[in-house]
């Protein structure tokens, strides 16, 4: 092959890196060391992590640390990363060193190759912006990395999540108003039970994603604490003193989330608690679409030999022959996600017990499996909702058949006819597979006028 | 309080122990260090452990390790223990020392005192059966403890869960051929489908539990090796030669399984893989039980307004007033079986991985789990089988009248009249409500005898 | 046998209980109907069904659902249940029913027993106290059971885990001030890094519980939302208007807690949600605490061929030849506990997900595993603290060797001699295996005083 | 946009298909409807699904299914699949219909649309090549997926499991040869006990990973069995006699593994066990490399301040002015690809278990954390071996000097001067920080030519 090629070193001896790459040397020889899956360290965190380097470089220029042409050229170019503009610059693996130290040497490269090419020098000099020396000075990947972590959760949470389960919620409480005055018959133990309305049947739909919401938005607070700072093991060596404090503000700013500097850095560094606490509420939110999606396809199965009490919108042709047979794909979809969003619980979970001293290295590991789980969650709610929950019919006929065939509203003859007479009815319907109002008729307890005044579903309902 | 004491005295000084206990200094220092929870070291690894120092005993004498008279002592003292006479002589918690070094030093100390007592010595004087130089002779905790637990999990899973798995799997097989003749509609995405027999649809739930009884026996081989022999980290300092395989001879003799010493002491000591990869077994069946109880309960759900196609047996009262709700009480019992065995083997994946060097010290939360999740399968699979499956009837009634309203017929008029005018029925019969064999009528594109001729379930069934 | 029995019926006929039992004939058929396992409904469950019963008898006499002569007792006979008097009369498994129903009808007929023996009555009469029209009296299992899941992780979290947390975040805390001047060599990747004090290195641990104390008290709130007042489906069909609301205060007044009536009572129902969150704050803090546990056992591990740097105290022997083999046994207990923890969150993440319509039916299993965690982590977090923390001394002279042998300290004197002079040094001392100040004299780049003026630890830990 | 579409239609009506695609419109709206995620259906399982394409056409056109024009054209094209030369026709995600449906449909019209390109028709004609008539011929998507995540997952176990984990395996023994004189202390408890040598270590590592091999080839049998021939729910409806086992055969044929018909089809499509099974056996292999990747970072802890028994390659910088430190980064990608099988595990438990009747519908779910987890395991122990374990160095130095310090040697003398008075040697080594043979020496028990001859670890071994 004939591509070319620059040659890079470092304290290991020389690297060959593709020349129009903006990557250097230790992220060439990541690439080279770990050849292990194809899962790329998620779009968000690097997003993140030249937010990192935006923030540093402002509080590096107040503070004297970097001169200013440098500085302008660093937060030129990592507003560039943070646009998407160097997408395919990022091509680490999820599968590195624990503390993504790789992944935040390929950002210091790209960002300083790509300030030095805005100031004219070459890519690979290191000059006049070095990627150590400039682009990560006051940092360490040790702070900078969970730093990043905390940011890439907090905006996809904020912007992709909450506003997804919010058209979620939005979907089902319209169908709580919709449904309001359908009655159907309960069921507990999937066993026919007293009615309810289908109305109040969805509003336990909702107010789960609605309580999902504030689960989730309840967690961030730890999230908003910022590792940066901390430096090599928690105590800062290396920073100027307000730097951790400056930074937060930054970062606060730009992304206008409140963020601020951790407390305790020794935390920070060593464990990555508050992202096993987040996830813990997507685990819940996944507990709750698991129930959600579970009860519509069931509520939609049939046609004919299901419970069919709703009807699903048809988004692909289900049997090219079979009429009425519509798969509840969307149901799947979400269903699966759910599945994913709690084995990713337990990846995080492990990864965040399994810390050394100062430092938690299963960061990669925990940033992917939360990111992909917001952003499945996140994808799954909107396209439940869009491509779902509003197109859902209530089949009113079949809800008042079955209605109609409970035994249940048996109950509400107990205080007319007395209990022995109101299990008679009921013994006597099951028993010959009639209505409670012929069996009342054919008893001559009640006759039918007088069973339709007492039996009043709508009054059963609360 | 009272209660008589007598003083023992190890290392670190003196301990009261309550004088009618048959334990020790170490077993009472452990009660009152570990003062964690309710669950007890289970009764099936203390039997193991009496075994393993019976099987000791047995090769001490005939290595010379220990005179005749003190050896027959403490293999009658062991097997008093292996058949139940001292089950309360053994009160520590699970969550001890991670090597189960004190459950060890319990069986020593009751084993010894209860040889002494047979011998007319006192309890506690350690004479002339001394718990670590007679009962514990040629054996660490580091070896003794996992050894137990094999021999533990091989005992249980002989005796308990294969024998009652298989009593499932004879209450399913029963019901395939019962129900080999009953066409049923079949249901994939729970929407209605092709039919199939019940029959077959239980052949489904058989050949479920039959391949996970294979499953279970496919992990013992390597549950049949002891890591007996390896002593404190494996190479076996302070055994003689030949105890190990002697020891494995013994134990099998006395129970009956293929034990061998583990080829390996290393990992016998260091990994517990052996009880991963069979909870992982276990795991599967669990998958299996929960697709089986919960189709089970989906098909009995109703009685007028779910599927309805089989009728579970009534063991307690559902509803004073309704009859027909029958509670799927066994099909809950069942999954949450499942729930806690799939929760038990990511505690036993967590325990299993965190070992350190010669010695994994997870041991106790590892049998713990194993044996939890064993008896809990073992026992739900038994009263599954007893108290649901066995009686469970087929509703035919109801079943043919869900065949009958069933579009997926249609399929197979397609090569009688076409596939345009055979969705054409479907499409009508969907449409207005009402059966294949009507649309067709309606259509003059069969009459209802040619419709009868040739719509034939029993053909559709393979 | 020869034991005295009584004949109770039921409507699927008659039961025999054993005479002295309060118990009735529900309880009696879940006996027989389930033997599955040996884990019985945990007393905390127990203790808050009586106090459901409790607090449902005063508003049931308020609201003169029922009269006050058998009110008052059922009031005595519930609080003589929650004082523990009757905790032999509860013999259920988990694995029952998914509802919880024959646990609740268990409470109900021994408190129907009690408050007729009270009255002078004949156990079993069911009079003049029932117990479903009197102790049940507008309530629902379906209702009861969740409202009494509640109560008991309520008055667990609050009366067992939150404080005992707080022991552990005290005895942390201590240390932090204790070891505060101890400078000790940091560790990243489990290699040497920069220093920081032994006080900032416990800092974390004691920062992790804090956040833990708070994760799990934010998580209450939900708790405190009662599901009582629904009934059968969560329409409050047979309860009287203001039931759910005066339920809840008179709880709120007997526990001292804030519980109020769930805004909607379809949801507490169908889901629990609510205890799934918890349950994940519950391994958040397993996820910490499994970190501290760790470390410390590092920390300590030696005595002479591990890290060494603390003491760990000897709560039992080690090795009686050995002296200084310290096992860190209580680390050992609390890091299986957090396995365990993890485990059961799997556990409920699962029975939580696989409700139907309008109840799920893995309350067992759920309030099983949620109060277990609890109890694991509260005494765990108790026992660490009393039995391992508090005693935990720094092994200074050790702390300081390694602490002069890191060549990490290097780092201090970049801006002193220049980065590549300190590089020399650094490489020098590391080749020939002897300390910086050595290297750095050999090299004549600094005097033994100036090195020992410049270097100083102390001024790197922030 | 001005991209060039072309028009296609189905039962729903039209559908926009960029023109330059093979893929049809079943595909095009999938890709509409599911806009969940990034993660596309794993290149394996495409692979797979055109092998089943290839077998069934093969048999179709030896049963007469299809002509030989329209046969020879699809395996012409489905090979072409197999070889890679479609790739990127393949957009659909993981979240889709749970049977997999889509991407059957995706498989079935890009080698349609590619038949008909190579007899000269027009793309999105369905003719002479229909994606469902010919392509789809005797099968359905419920029978065809299952059949190719079989397939997928035996030729990536074998391909690239197995293989990779033998590489492992033999660099792991190679280290059992090359460390088996290099006598070390051992450590239980992470505290130092009775020696091995740095071999007999290594030995444990290597029959973990021996025994992860056989753990994963005694799951294959079932992976073997294929659903093919089962179609919609198990009964073979629409296919021929034979079509099955001749089915079984080329597949066997083509890819050289042992694949069979599965016994039975109900099993084999509503119920996904085997890989389950499979995944348990990958979560075991997950929890042995967790130990022994964890130990060699533990080991290789230092330079100075660690355990330092072992040097770790140095792939890349670890800290440019700190010789000697080396991450373990490798160490580090193997844990996190850990700590993801084993939620990947959960994710297939979960999925697995909620199968409804005649189909399972997280089949995608499944494949997709199957196939991942294979490929990082392969990949993983494939770098881990090349990149870290081939040029792992004892120190043998260090090494050394820990045994020397080591009192566990002790134990040794008790045979020689009394178990008392080897106690006070190692209690005055203890507490006067001196070696065993100072001690001796101190306390005239023994001349250091004495201790010399006497405690020498090698015969400490075994």
């Amino acid at each position: 092959m004939d591509k070319k090629i620059r040659i890079e070193s470092d304290s290991l001896g020389e690297v060959k890196v593709p020349s129009e790459r903006y990557w250097g040397a230790q992220t060439q020889r990541s690439l080279e060391n770990f050849k292990i899956g194809t899962e790329k360290m998620p779009e968000p965190l690097i997003k993140a992590l030249a937010i990192v380097k935006l923030a540093a470089a402002r509080v590096n220029m107040k503070q004297g640390s970097i001169d200013n042409r440098v500085g302008d050229a660093i937060c030129t170019a990592a507003q560039e990363v943070i646009d998407g503009k160097f997408n395919n610059q990022f091509p680490l693996v999820v599968w590195q060193t624990g503390s993504g130290t790789q992944t935040n040497m390929n950002v210091n490269e790209v960002i300083s190759n790509r300030a030095i090419e805005i100031l004219g020098g070459d890519l690979g000099s290191k000059s006049p912006v070095h990627p150590n020396d400039h682009v990560n000075c006051g940092q360490s990947s040790n702070d900078t990395f969970p730093t990043a972590m905390h940011i890439a959760v907090a905006e996809q949470i904020n912007r992709l999540l909450i506003p997804n389960l919010e058209e979620l919620y939005k979907a089902l409480n319209n169908k709580v108003h919709e449904f309001k005055d359908i009655i159907k018959v309960g069921r507990t133990h999937l066993q026919d039970a007293t009615p309810l309305t289908l109305g109040q049947e969805f509003s336990g739909y909702a107010v789960q994603i609605k309580k999902g919401i504030e689960r989730v938005k309840s967690t961030l607070s730890n999230v908003y604490e910022l590792a940066q700072g901390g430096t090599a093991v928690g105590t800062g060596i290396n920073t100027k003193k307000g730097f951790a404090e400056d930074f937060a503000k930054e970062v606060a700013k730009i992304t206008n989330f409140p963020f601020i500097s951790a407390k305790n850095k020794f935390e920070a560094l060593a464990a990555n608690d508050a992202l096993v606490e987040l996830s813990g509420a997507l685990n819940t939110v996944a507990v709750s679409l698991m129930k959600i999606a579970n009860d519509i396809r069931l509520l939609g199965s049939g046609p004919r030999c299901g419970i069919g009490e709703i009807m699903l919108p048809e988004n692909e042709p289900g049997s090219s022959i079979m009429p009425g047979k519509v798969n509840p794909t969307q149901c799947e979809a979400v269903t699966m996600v759910c599945a994913q969003v709690m084995g990713n619980h337990v990846a995080v979970t492990i990864g965040g017990s399994n810390g050394h001293f100062e430092l938690n290295v299963f960061k990669p590991v925990i940033i992917y499996n939360v990111l992909q789980s917001i952003r499945l969650l996140a994808d799954a709610s909107l396209n439940f909702a869009e491509k779902c929950v509003v197109d859902i019919k209530a089949n009113e006929e079949r809800i008042k058949d079955l209605l109609n065939q409970s035994l249940m509203l048996v109950t509400i003859l107990n205080t007319h006819i007395g209990y022995d007479n109101a299990a008679k009815i009921a013994k006597l319907a099951y028993k010959e597979n009639i209505t409670l109002k012929e069996a009342a008729a054919k008893l001559q307890l009640l006759t039918e006028e007088e069973f339709e005044r007492i039996v009043k579903p709508e009054e059963m309902v609360g």
